[in-house]
């Protein structure tokens, strides 16, 4: 018995318009489904990415059959970290180059792996660099 | 070229301690790095949980050879949900309770998959379902 790996991912954005159509931008980030003024979800590879508006999710209980979904929301930047393929870097930063999108930092880690920095529309702190980063098969 | 998944899922915590000893209890959350005070990095299975400590990464410019890792750190309860193998709830619900770890709900969703709720030390909402719940393939 064990976990099997992270399913869901959040991050926070109180303009979900603006944030849907951010993450849009994205190959490989898609829509799943959106509830207005409360969430956006997306699927990406294997596992979910969902963007809640803290201002509903934090202070509105939602529930299913009487069953409580437990109230969260933060406020800051969050961070997520985005794989892309070995050897697509100079391809991403054409991307985000063309949708105007500043990237913050670049960092060359200490292993040779290189990330990519940018915000979303709500600050939050994303980054694309390959997973064997952190030693993961692409 | 696309996005091949979400590589580095934070969640925030001020006391570390607390944080990598109850991650620690989850077979399949195990420890990779840690630094004092500032994060503490786990594997689960093909992505990372990184906890860190808001009052130092949302303040404290880190850089690598003078390129600047961005500053990022949320307030507030944050969501991860983690993915089990199905048919194995009870187990998990056996290993909460010998832990001492209180289950705040139990949600029964539309499509019958069982998600179950708890907090960790920090307050962040963590999450243990099935990943069929999204049609993802355990």
């Amino acid at each position: 018995m064990e976990v099997t790996g992270i399913l869901e991912t959040c991050l926070y954005a109180e303009n979900l318009s603006e944030a849907e159509a951010f993450y849009s931008k994205f190959p490989g980030i898609d829509l799943v489904s959106k509830e207005k003024d409360r969430h956006v979800f997306f699927r990406c590879g294997s596992s979910m990415l969902l963007i809640f508006n803290p201002k509903h999710t934090a202070n509105e209980q939602t529930d299913v059959d009487g069953q409580a979904i437990p109230l969260h929301g933060a406020s800051g930047a969050g961070h997520v970290a985005f794989s892309i393929q070995t050897g697509f870097l100079n391809k991403w930063k054409e991307l985000l180059q063309r949708e105007g999108i500043e990237i913050e930092s670049e960092v060359t880690w200490p292993n040779g792996h290189i990330s990519i920095y940018f915000r979303d529309p709500a600050g939050n702190s994303l980054e694309l660099v390959s997973s064997e980063i952190w030693g993961i098969k692409n």
